[in-house]
């Protein structure tokens, strides 16, 4: 059987694949709409890959630097000599994924507006199946990926178990910085288009958002492709690949063997094949309330889910039955990512008090909505800790971690890196209703540039609004199933560098200054990215206030403005902003590394983690309600459009824009590069330290 | 030498006392100015003790209670007897500093207006002698309890070394919890009158700060006593006393018997003496600038650092002749603190470069000064962490950290005790230049209210402005003293606990969910204590505008408004608001403790350590960014004053007020206060929890 088994994997991730280029062609031959409809998401469609084969261009240096050093740290036989291939397979899908996603939704954007001309199920229909190509897409090329790369190791080079693991876990790295890049170049892109947009358009110039006379409108739509969708992509399949190989690293460190290793491996080809089953659940009536909407994306989860948790427990009673109980531990991850995303919703919706009492913060100006909410988002990092406590307790529990056996610390581990997969096993369809969101407000704003009638933006509306919500709920994923993947591969870390190496005490003080300088990082790495945000929209705001000066007859809508400009600068200038807070997160490893040890780089890693959960949480939930708050004034509360509760909510928006979609996922993601860069430099950094030169 | 070094140590603290009695005396015989400075300045004092009593009782019924459960707990054999005694004295005396501090600033800030009227050096040494007089009272008291305890346990009782410094290390909680109340309390306070009052009187009303004719401007009066003065006192005594107790006890735990703990004792003695020989360096000349006045205050602390270093080397010598090294455990600290002052300095004063760039961010508005300011605070963490990451490197290679005795590792954290004592050892003087500030703001407050000429206001403003540096570098002070504290407790606590009975990797998962926990925990108080602010703010607002629309010719300025109102609802909601966030201090680590055990505590304090570090500093720093930008842009620059420009500083401002001084201070308290009640409930905790229950 163990012969099948990886064949049985690459199997499912080719029918993923399949199914996204089915989805992917039944979209694309949907009517586009009207002349001007196919016209702006040409240009969208345009400006989204120009700035992505820009952006391939740019970071393609990097891995060829990158490529370089490792092949020569292999050579001098301090890597295995896959390292830098597999470095390059993985930046290289990564970024596959995060282009497929966007292509596709570029082409769903004018088409989902088109559908909705029709009637909203339609609209709902194309929108999700522009998700689900993302979604099948990134789970596809993930387990596509890992079961080649596991044949090729098993199959072709004959290694043995513990070595394949160990290789693989280097793997991480190459996808790791390309989401990073992805992540913060789009996330300071979209931000930048947004954020220059809205200050100029909504408050100078005073006209609504997605004005066609505005010269950054395009850009601003552009942003939600390259960062919503590119970004989010290349993040999660991230953490899709990195939580399946620190797993099954954990396995073969408990002794579990082969089958350690095919258990995630193949509880994720299960996830694949239960989403593709949910994404057939996704419909709705006509006349469908927010509440219908969201049930009926739900509807797909939940069943997916619950595939997901019998197959998994089938699996489990076959390959390990002497831990039957380790299902719980891959359910406590379902369960987490869930709830993590259901307590995201609440704190951010305006359907629940929270938002509903920032709105009400609007009434004594944005001072005091701001103030509340920092202050929520602070609040709301509570119940996702203790989720993922919970979470991390029971699947130790339940993998045998207090059996009293040998191998019971690293069992209850290994139940930890299961419930990682296990929350991120659906992945194809929790991405697909995630990926969903941007589509649908593309085709709001593609409804509004192109004049359709009211009653279509009304249906945009709704589809829109929905998204926003699953956004939130997929972004509570995106941070949990960071943690318990970062959590994993400090695990895994130790263990390659050897436990007997380490002491890993929290008052050992490489440990202790790991910690702090951990959890300092992803206020910094925070900082940078946000000052660059900052930057580019200024370049954004001065550009768009020349072309209302220099354009005569742009304001009257006579003349038309020049859209390329605006994403030109956002192209350059976001490309040139990632720069610096990537590269923070490739060399701080092997600073702290060199400087403090193996033992200070784990505590680093710890520090990060646990400070980086909680800061990425505050600023995506923070984001999203004031996101939100915004468009509760919006519908007529506290007086309404154009009111100064509109304003200080206008300004609550805007501080929250590089908060939720630059920042605070991008956060997300420096914490599991940091792992995967210490892991790669590990055996070069156990060699000798500065602290071990001084005696300690 | 052993019986008298004690007493030595008591006399230094009556010293202190004596001085700070002195300059009590010469401050209140000095004049008061006009008839409407003496009843403006008997208000504000009025108002805030009235506070401070309403205070005490309230806190008074916690310690009341908390007395009878430590009595309880002694009584089963659970707690040493002298415990519930020594939460007494720490919890009275934490709050006696704070009631004299605050006594003595509330006579001086008229004293100060009135000298001004005379010459700048006049009104600069009343104000810095009332500071003194808070600085030498806060260690005095400090050492006074530290060694009358030692002296009633080594000489009455006949305790053994270790069991000394057991005892006494449980000392801290009840200042920890008095300071955490005076800080929490008095921040809410402070900020909630000031956010009030400029909401309405500077926004709506449009009348100017501290305008008589504001009914909040005595609460805001009030406040900078009871949060800037007398929650400053008491939480740096907590710190000093904890940093000296700590280090004692990591002295006895490395084997250095009863000199390991004299040699701490002795040096805050040092720091005593050489804080005195300090005072008599500060005074300027008229015409001095906003650069001499500064260097006049440093001078006194730059010739008491010196001193004490030198002092501090001698004793060394003396008393562990072997460890003559661990002078630069002691001078590492004394640096890191001036350092730390210094960059906190350089990021939020607007003679340097980030604060203007942040007052250029009020070119594009509110929402890019956000924006920016928080991108400033989170920037700003970097650096304070790598100076303590460099003075813990320090303190431990040259306690002989790596020496490769058997007591190496022991000696290394004893350096790092010895270094936060070191940093704290020249509080007197430090401490000085620090509570200075808000006498300087009262003595403006009182300036402009009794109506002087605008010269003496010059003068003021000047000494203020001033006074907004030195609360930056005391700031950095306080947080950076109270991570190397907390640090050394951490140490302390596994210490009693034995290390034999903990497991502290960090890959423990109840380490692990601890660190989640802790690191989450500095999040939630502060959103709770920035809520507080909100909730108490919004009562002032109402109030306000329910006086300026009822009270005939307030406006005009024919009627007085009813400041009492105002201090009432201050006094009554920051009582009330304070009760939560304290609790969450207290209660977190015993539930922590029972449910993961002492290995989940350790991690969660150095989750709270790491995190609420990074996270204090963040927030103390944006919120002195904003309201230094706000005054550059008042001083003319930006369009100066009543300018869109300034309105969007104002709403930067606002929002750094709660940031600043209540949640960001309260922050170093609650990660103490975090260690001090593990440490008091440590045997309890280590006698069972529900982990254990489950098998781990």
């Amino acid at each position: 059987m163990e012969k099948y088994i990886p064949f049985a994997v690459l199997a499912c991730a080719v029918i993923a694949l399949v199914f996204a280029a089915v989805n992917f062609y039944s979209v694309k031959k949907k009517p586009e709409g009207t002349d001007k409809m196919a016209s702006i998401s040409s240009k969208i469609r345009r400006g989204a890959m120009a700035y992505l084969k820009r952006q391939y261009k740019t970071v393609g240096v990097f891995f060829a630097v990158m490529f370089v050093i490792l092949g020569v740290l292999s050579f001098f036989g301090m890597l295995t000599p896959f390292v830098p291939f597999a470095f390059l397979t993985g930046g290289l899908f990564s970024g596959l994924s995060g282009f497929i996603g966007m292509k596709i939704a570029t082409y769903a954007n004018s088409r989902t507006a088109n559908g909705a001309r029709e009637s909203l199920n339609k609209g709902l229909k194309i929108a999700f199946s522009s998700g689900a190509v993302m979604g099948l897409t990134v789970v596809g090329l993930g387990l596509l990926d890992i079961s080649i790369w596991f044949i090729l190791l098993k199959f072709v080079f004959n290694l043995p178990i513990n070595q394949i693991t160990s290789a693989m876990l280097t793997f991480g790295m190459g996808a790791s910085s390309m989401a990073l890049f992805a992540r913060v170049g789009g996330g300071i892109f979209t931000k930048a288009a947004d954020v220059g947009a809205d200050l100029v358009g909504k408050v100078e110039v005073g006209i609504p958002e997605d004005d066609p006379r505005n010269p950054a409108c395009i850009a601003d739509n552009v942003g939600d492709n390259v960062g919503d969708v590119a970004g989010m992509g290349a993040d999660l399949y991230e953490s899709y690949v990195g939580s399946v190989i620190s797993c099954a690293a954990l396995g073969v460190s408990a002794g579990l063997n082969v089958n350690g290793v095919f258990v995630p491996m193949l509880i994720a080809a299960i996830g694949i094949i239960a989403s593709i089953i949910g994404t057939f659940f996704v419909s709705t009536k006509e006349n469908a309330d927010q509440k219908a909407l969201l049930s009926s994306l739900r509807r797909g989860t939940y069943i997916s889910s619950a595939i997901s948790a019998v197959a998994s427990a089938v699996l489990i009673a076959v390959l390990l039955p002497e831990y039957m109980n380790m299902i719980w531990a891959v359910i406590s991850g379902l369960l987490a990512g869930v709830l993590i995303g259901f307590f995201t919703e609440y704190y951010t919706s305006d359907t629940y008090k929270p938002t509903k009492k920032l709105a009400s913060s609007s009434e004594t100006g944005s001072a005091t909505i701001i103030i509340d909410g920092l202050s929520l988002g602070m609040l709301s990092t509570a119940i996702p800790v203790v989720i993922i406590a919970i979470s991390i307790i029971i699947s130790f529990f339940a993998s045998g971690g207090a059996s009293g056996a040998d191998n019971a610390f690293e069992m209850g581990l290994y139940g930890v890196g299961l419930s990682a997969v296990g929350m991120l096993s659906t992945l194809g369809i929790t991405l697909a209703t995630d990926a969903y969101g941007p589509v649908a407000d593309n085709a709001g704003g593609i409804a509004e540039m192109s004049g359709l009638e009211p009653q279509v933006r009304e249906r945009t509306d709704a589809l829109d609004s929905l998204g926003n919500t699953t956004a939130a709920t997929g972004k509570g994923f995106a941070i949990g199933s960071a943690a318990l993947t970062a959590l994993a591969l400090i695990v895994s870390y130790t263990n390659e560098v050897g436990e007997a190496n380490l002491n890993l005490a929290i008052t050992n003080p490489a440990v202790l200054i790991g910690l702090l300088v951990g959890a300092m990082l992803p206020f910094l790495f925070s900082s940078m990215t946000m000052k660059a945000v900052g930057r580019a929209a200024q370049k954004i705001v001065v550009e768009v206030r020349r072309q209302f000066k220099e354009i005569k007859g742009l304001m009257e809508g006579e003349a038309e403005a020049d859209y390329e400009s605006c994403i030109d600068i956002c192209v350059k200038s976001s490309l040139k902003e990632m720069i610096a807070p990537a590269a923070l997160g490739i060399i701080a490893p092997i600073i702290v590394g060199f400087v403090l040890g193996c033992n200070g780089v784990v505590g680093m890693l710890a520090g990060a983690l646990v400070s980086g959960f909680a800061l990425a949480i505050m600023m995506s939930n923070s984001g999203g309600a004031w996101d939100n708050a915004k468009k509760y004034i919006e519908a007529g509360n506290y007086n309404g459009k154009g009111s100064e509760n509109h304003k200080a909510a206008v300004v609550g928006d805007t501080v929250g824009d590089p908060f939720k979609d630059t920042a605070g996922p991008s956060v997300n993601i420096l914490i599991k590069l940091l792992s995967m860069v210490s892991i790669v430099f590990a055996s070069l950094v156990a060699s000798g330290n500065l602290l071990s030169l001084l005696g300690l």
